[in-house]
């Protein structure tokens, strides 16, 4: 009945492939000169989710998790995870090959200079790599006496004799109407943000899809081409694989940008620094193989900011309309379902995995879901503890009486989704309900909060904490993250965190998602998407902003101590849900409007 | 009846002295070959209080305020103040010969990025300015092709006819009963604190003075002792003029440290250069000529944070039990004060001077008193919304209708106290009674507030502005400052305000001072002090911290508006009212507590 298309639940890794591969690698590592290799888990434009192709420690040591690296050397290897992935590591990995390192403890620099012996060559792909990355790596290994080796050419891609292709997902343009604003005003925008003679080279490819308004298909759950750009006062350069552009795109785009190989982009490089100019690049995405290509041949990069990151976060006001009907339809396709699960789920037959493929398919039966925009969380009881968990065949759970945590979202045309319920089978326990209740009022405080401009998310963070604080809680993640316009559910510079330090603006989307976990037992998380916006307030004396939610979906009040609860919050609640239910009801079955009414009975 | 001994309320400045004191000053720049000359408000330990002989702003172009720079050129010159100084610098200063410049629009290296010509050399004196900042006229000169000299002895001074000498303020041994932990102990835990073979200079003198257990008396306001130190695992070194040292002192101190006149640190350092040493400096007060003189002779300068800066920063249980003992005394003070001012203001009579004269006699009745902690702020009607206001002779207002706002503290051995009371005079306004709610909901905010450890004070320091932003409203300053012990009243690292990243831990004390200003009416701040302590709270999952508000002084409940007071917020208020009457009831004459009766009735 129900099936999911944008997501797999088996896990291919395998920890004996391992062995076999590292001996090809070693034997390749000797014929090049090389003492060891560093193999990372990114791809060569810093993604979120990479290409098939770009697996490349997955490959080699098996391991899945989204952030990770290996370091090989003649006679030994090491793999480094974070907290997240100290378990799963262990499972997926040979650990007698790979030693793994809490990265927390020990950096990867910080092991090299423990391991390496003088005068060792050790090798690193420049393009999956950041130049920070890239000179921590050089002092390290120059205090360690040894060398670091920047390859032309990837050694683990030689022995890697299946390797898929590099993708060629097809690029459309993305349609005034989505994006509101013409790709050649935007260039122009971009070009005003720059210093007097500067280029800037666009290495996030969510931004070249922004600035450009295309998008793409070659990684899964973010439509993003891989592409990068030059844009400058002299004219853009767009370095896009041809056979990704149908020949109506084409020409489009040459109107904007001269389109070149992406091969070529390094060549712009040495001749921009032949000439001795200034180029911006993106701290966070450029490969510091285009970086010393412009700096050894006597260019000046100045490395930071990429302007395009802010412009892209203050949404057009047909970004935001879009989102508004994104999160309508989903809204609708979200509430069928937990009608369906409230029927369903106390039979006690449901399992994560058929959360996740009734989900997906009630959204697909929109007829506009594009790909989810992100491996669905769906954690029953203790696996709901687990902050990044993905359901997988192996860890498939009954979801049985206690706390289910869902956090799920998609992409749609006009914007990108992203909710998480939690939602509660038979009865509560009186911790879960005190729990579940101090997380809301979280939401709660974050939701209604007013702050003037000028205010980072660092400043709000703890609103979303301290009724968790009051009871000796917390969550060990931040509150919000930025999210796209069918771009990234993950995007910068916004957020709300302890590490917040952007300034938010009207225009930005962020999520807000505080939580609570009990290992071993539950896990709560109740999350909406809010829209920044300008508050008018009778006799303010500052530019006061405050937060529109985007999210129309109810939020389970089975769970909730009322007692727990001031009046205004209780209105807050209240009155959320009385747009929820006159929002939705229109769009969904009559047996859907029925659980919405009851859903959204006012507290 | 009432004095003040401690502070004064004349402006010595005029403005037409800057004319002939200019043309001086530049006849000396011409013999020496200078084009121009840097004279910042700064002494050469960059104290907050500075000797009459550092006044050299002052001297020169009349201006008073506590922060400022000039910089002269052969034709034309500039003063650089802050926003809170832009009325005082015209009042001050011959404006036509020194151009008051705007901090916040330019700064002194941009100003002279554009003002000096090619081949221009300027003076700088290197030892009233840090490292950062002389690296920062380096290279804004550099960039303007001019030359930055570092000038031996400062040219100023040459032409500052009567110039009073440096202090010799007797250097007192602060007992172990003060400091709850002996100089060679803590001197031990700084040498622990190194890395290996590192040599620490402190440069700050109230680091000093915690270290060696020593009190000064300077500068105004701040016992500290104008000194220097080295510090390594091969023993210190105390920089200190003998002449500020009694044979007893000078016996005790001989058997921590070997005391050397203070030219010959420079001398010290140039041989530790020499020795090729690693050298750690403190960023915010080392002068640029140490380590100058260090990096010039071969030595490695670490510049960065003074370990003992935080060591200071949590006290010692001696000290809490001082500072308790202080704010007891101090509130006594503070709240017969009060009583009498409640008594003589509705008359109409009194003045914003009487106020700071009769407060400062009932501290100085306590026998304790050793000086305030810094000039009072008294400030009535509109007074009291300038946020860093001084009285003078020619501003003095009679404190009619109205708030006024008095911001004052004392400096006992035992502890440093701080304290902001807005005290209502007549029937405040609607408007007073709504803004003085909001300020006491967020001071409420803070003495309530629960964190887990390793929270900032920047991500606390919204909840003190929460209520004031609902309606609109802000104020423009920090919300805490880290408070010393019989030192400063303004010490770090830990504060709270946005910029506040140090983790607040338990010892801390700070200053918790919401405020609000509606320019041209009225001022209002609450401030008490707060010392972080340990919260156990019944199942707990983590470490969790609040704060014991250390101040004992009732808060105006008369412009309170409790319909805008949560009942939680209210039962706070009557708590510390009950603690405040039970506490200061046995140390008050009867008339006082026949006011503290009424003060502290419950809301």
């Amino acid at each position: 009945m129900f099936e999911s298309l944008y997501q797999t639940f088996t896990e291919s890794a395998d920890p004996t492939q391992g062995k076999p591969r590292l001996a090809a690698l070693r034997t390749e590592l000797a014929k090049r000169g090389l003492d060891g290799f560093i193999v990372p888990r990114t791809d060569d434009y810093q993604n979120e989710y990479v290409p098939a192709s770009a697996e490349r420690l997955a490959w080699l040591t098996g391991f899945t998790g989204s952030a990770g690296l290996a370091i090989v050397l003649k006679d030994r290897a090491a793999i480094f995870v974070d907290g997240r992935y100290t378990l799963q590591v262990k499972d997926q990995v040979d650990t007698r090959l790979f030693a793994p390192q809490p990265i927390a403890d020990i950096t990867p620099a910080q092991w090299l200079v423990k391991n390496v012996d003088k005068g060792m060559k050790i090798g690193c792909d420049p393009w999956l790599t950041t130049s920070q990355t890239y000179e921590a790596y050089e002092r390290a290994l120059r205090q360690a006496g040894a060398e670091l080796v920047a390859v032309d050419d990837n050694p683990l891609d030689t022995v890697w004799y299946d390797r898929p292709p590099e993708p060629l997902g097809a690029i459309r343009l993305h349609p005034k109407k989505f994006t509101g604003t013409d790709a050649k005003q935007k260039l122009n925008r971009i070009v005003a943000a720059l210093d007097k003679g500067e280029a800037l080279v666009v290495t996030n490819p969510h931004n070249v899809a922004w600035a450009f308004n295309i998008r793409g298909s070659d990684v899964g759950h973010t439509p993003l081409p891989l592409s990068r750009a030059i844009i400058s006062k002299d004219g853009s350069h767009l370095f896009v694989d041809e056979r990704k552009l149908d020949p109506k795109t084409r020409d489009s785009l040459a109107k904007l940008a001269v389109i070149e190989n992406p091969a070529q982009l390094r060549q712009s490089l040495s001749r921009f620094g032949r000439d001795g100019a200034s180029v911006r690049f993106d701290a966070g995405s450029a490969p510091a193989a285009l970086i010393n290509a412009l700096k050894s041949a006597g260019g000046r990069a100045v490395v930071g900011e990429d302007p395009i990151t802010l412009m892209k976060a203050l949404k057009s006001n047909a970004e935001i309309a879009g989102t508004r009907a994104a999160h309508l339809r989903d809204g609708a396709a979200v509430a069928s379902f937990l009608a369906w699960f409230d029927e369903a789920a106390p039979k006690g037959r449901l399992s994560e995995i058929d959360a996740v493929e009734a989900l997906e398919t009630f959204r697909r039966q929109t007829g506009q879901l594009k790909d989810v925009s992100f491996p669905t969380i769906s954690g029953a009881g203790p696996n709901g503890a687990i902050v990044h968990y993905r359901v997988t065949e192996k860890t498939n759970r009954r979801i049985g009486r206690g706390l289910f945590l869902l956090d799920s979202g998609a992409q749609y045309e006009d914007g990108t989704t992203d909710i998480t319920r939690t939602i509660s089978v038979g009865t509560p326990t009186k911790e879960m309900r005190a729990c579940y209740t101090r997380v809301l009022k979280g939401h709660i405080a974050i939701a209604t909060a007013t702050f003037p401009k000028g205010t980072s998310g660092a400043q709000i963070d703890a609103f979303a904490r301290q009724a968790l604080w009051q009871a000796g809680l917390d969550y060990d993640h931040g509150t919000g993250h930025g999210v796209g316009s069918f771009l990234s559910v993950h995007e910068g510079p916004q957020n709300i965190s302890k590490r917040g330090s952007c300034p938010l603006e009207p225009g930005m989307i962020l999520s807000n998602e505080p939580g609570y976990y009990r290992t071993g037992a539950f896990g709560i998380r109740i999350e909406n998407l809010v829209l920044v916006e300008e508050r008018k307030i009778p006799g303010a004396e500052r530019e006061m902003y405050g937060f529109e939610t985007l999210t129309l979906v109810p939020i389970d009040t089975r769970p909730i101590d009322k007692s727990l609860m001031s009046s205004d919050e209780v209105r807050w609640l209240n009155a959320y849900h009385q747009r929820v239910r006159k929002a939705l009801s229109p769009l969904v079955s009559p047996a859907t409007r029925k659980w919405l009414i009851k859903a959204t009975k006012p507290l």
